[in-house]
């Protein structure tokens, strides 16, 4: 790889990180609630925020629309490109055909209920001072790209599904994979999406027009807190993310016989809720001793649920997550087969309805090289080798990896605590973050002038 | 002891087993549903087994009255007490004052729902059978006790709390136990226990007559299907009962730490549903390893209860019984410890309330050995001693023991089914029954003859 380098001073890069913090500060203001925060898709707050993200945006000399699944969107053209008339809000999106293709950087600012102020918000911060740090003037003054890529930030609309209960719509429609099953969905009030759209001024009928071609894309990076305590129990500030992992969810149920408390004595019980202790910690014991993999039991409860019988049935729930998912559907078996022997065992038997289930993503290799190329640059001569982690958490680049490759940096998240109000990060490692993502971007362009 | 013998022969007993099923099959007919028994207190069916259990008494030449409670009882005074101008229907309670004392024999007739039709209505019937063999002619011709006591037959109204949610209504009356705050007591239709009671013709005001005081009763003796396994395991069909066990009920709380099931690695984790589970299998294995004691977690469920978070806190009940109260409470402490050990282990917190404590009620020793001596009477010579097994399911005894010693006998239970449609007693058990509580009836009178 070649060795380009940030031209920018420690003070600009400090500069761009406190304003990434105030800004963060700024958003958590925009919610429904006055003691909590929570902002989610197609809300009042939600169209407040896209105006000051749009704002924002064109102050680093984009040219800005919302586009017709309400994600925000931000646009610095490339060097050549005619001149646009200026950064208006609300200007036309970009014509789909005979516009240079885009580098994608971009998070959401939508919210979890009580959540924290950085979880997809400080990404989109932190591209835009990445886009301020890259542009150059162009022939009529106006801010550009000086890559062979145009650079766009798209703040998405909606990646927690709070209102909705379906996640990663905003993305979805960016990635053209809108189901029209969705429009039916409701939410807590009973509006259904599509009565949302309509009431935030959105035409239902339009959403594929937010739909990118991945023609006119060249890749998706996101910077976005960890999520989880490795980088800081590792005491680093930065990974490279290898991999979005992707849930596999089932319902379990294990059922044995309901008889009196009193009357029946140990072995001739069939107790349904023993057999699923042992299987809860089976999963616990299973998956601990695998890499990577975890698996949760979130829901459990007994039946008939009496206090003098004994459980008939007990069901519970299962979230497994993996880097990989050839390894988390192993570990799957794993699981399985020691139901088998609790059941048998007991005189029991399972079932399970799998209520879920999407592959991994893995991050492209270029983009995983140009990411720990951008760390590195933030590391001093001879540090260990930036940190590789998978993400067990999902993020925008699940949707956008059915059209473009997808890179993803991860910012070192104080004690893994997020979707809480004490979700934290440091104003230095956002600094840091900047700077890696930066890099990134200068070593993704140097990468596509060599393919050339 | 000495050695009396029942004049009775095998014809008369087996006819009098055959009584007794057929009777059963009789009651069972009486119920509020047409495809299942369900016979609650003070309904029209527990009228209608009173007037045919009333019927049934006075035919064995006993006195009949329904108590204040809605029990219903027959009396076979002893042999020098005068005549009482036969046994007429709905006859007055005797005097309290200056009758000769009572030994009761009894159990209950009403029903959970959906029962079998033996347990509690067969210990009626085989009582009856029992004053039919003992009984002897009187000066008048009309059958009386030939023993220094009177004996009652009382088909207690309320063993199962089916109705009212509490249990031992009709033998807490009788035992005068009864609390004034029971009369707010409410059915699943909001019925009072007040209302009940008018409506089927008692006066709440006088309860109070239904309670028998100590020196009008010598003992209580109950014969019972076993509702569990023991003796059916042991090919044997009787046992004298040790004790009746009473349940400690306890509402458990573990509380950890609700987090993000994707962020979250395991050794940050604190998770309740995981404590809990193994606290319920800890029960179990505690409770197996001791002699008669059993604990159930009937009641459990975890919380918040999200398939993609940790639980933060699991609620689940246990009931734990034992024969001695001091052994089942060190089984308790025993719980305990381990419940600290796990969660002290796991970075839980646990907290108990105890919602139930009844001490065990113990069989009466010369109770014990007279019941023994009447299962030895149905066993050949040069056979193994009569088994001795503790009640884990809870009998009127329990209320009469606040005032008379109390005995019991335990009749094999096919398979241990109880509270169920397939609850069984074979005739030739039942025939055995009758045999054994007669030659206990005869023991206790020679051993009260001793010890004039």
């Amino acid at each position: 790889m070649g060795d380009p380098r940030l031209d920018a001073s420690a003070e600009e890069i400090a500069l761009a990180a406190r304003r990434v913090m105030t800004r963060c500060d700024d958003l958590a203001k925009v919610s429904a609630d006055s003691d909590r925060i929570a902002r989610v898709y197609l809300s009042p707050e939600h169209a407040r925020v896209n105006r000051l993200a749009s704002r924002w945006m064109r102050e680093v000399g984009m040219r800005t629309w919302q586009d017709a699944a309400g994600n925000q969107v931000g646009r610095l053209d490339v060097l050549d490109s005619p001149a646009r008339g200026g950064a208006a809000a609300g200007f036309e999106p970009p014509r789909r055909h005979n516009e240079t293709p885009a580098l994608v950087l971009g998070s959401h600012l939508d919210t979890v209920l009580d959540a924290g102020r950085y979880d997809g918000i400080a990404g989109v911060l932190i591209a835009l001072e990445v886009v301020r740090l890259l542009a150059v003037p162009g022939p009529d003054g106006t801010p550009r790209s000086p890559f062979p890529f145009a650079i766009e930030v798209i703040a998405f609309s909606d990646e927690e599904g709070t209102r909705f209960g379906k996640a990663l719509l905003g993305s979805s429609a960016v990635a053209g994979t809108w189901a029209d099953d969705w429009w039916s969905l409701t939410d807590a009030d009973g509006i259904t999406l599509r009565q949302a759209f309509l009431e935030f001024g959105l035409d239902p009928g339009r959403v594929d027009e937010a739909a990118r071609s991945p023609r006119d894309v060249v890749g998706y990076l996101e910077a976005h807190i960890e999520q989880g305590p490795e980088l800081d129990r590792r005491g680093e500030s930065l990974a490279v993310v290898s991999s979005i992992a992707s849930a596999r969810r089932f319902q379990l149920v294990v059922s044995g016989e309901a008889r009196h408390a009193g009357g029946t004595p140990y072995d001739m019980r069939h107790d349904a809720l023993l057999g699923a202790s042992e299987a809860a910690l089976a999963v616990e014991q299973i998956c601990r001793a695998e890499h990577h993999i975890i698996g949760t039991v979130g829901q459990f409860e007994a039946f008939p649920g009496s206090v003098n019988v004994i459980p008939g049935e007990t069901r519970f729930s299962l979230d497994l997550r993996g880097e990989f998912d050839d390894h988390r559907d192993q570990v799957w078996q794993q699981i399985t087969g020691e139901l088998d022997m609790i059941t048998a065992r007991r005189g029991l038997r399972w079932r399970a309805l799998e209520v879920h289930n999407a592959p991994a993503v893995m991050c492209a290799p270029l983009f995983r090289d140009v990411i720990a190329e951008g760390i590195r640059s933030t590391l001093s001569p001879g540090a260990e080798e930036p940190a590789t982690l998978f993400s067990r958490a999902g993020h925008d680049g699940m949707s956008i990896g059915a059209i473009t490759d997808v890179g993803m940096l991860f910012l070192r998240n104080p004690d893994g605590i997020s979707h809480h109000p004490d979700e934290s990060v440091s104003t230095a490692d956002v600094a840091l973050g900047i700077q890696a993502l930066a890099e990134s971007v200068l070593h993704l362009a140097a990468e596509s002038a060599l393919r050339r």
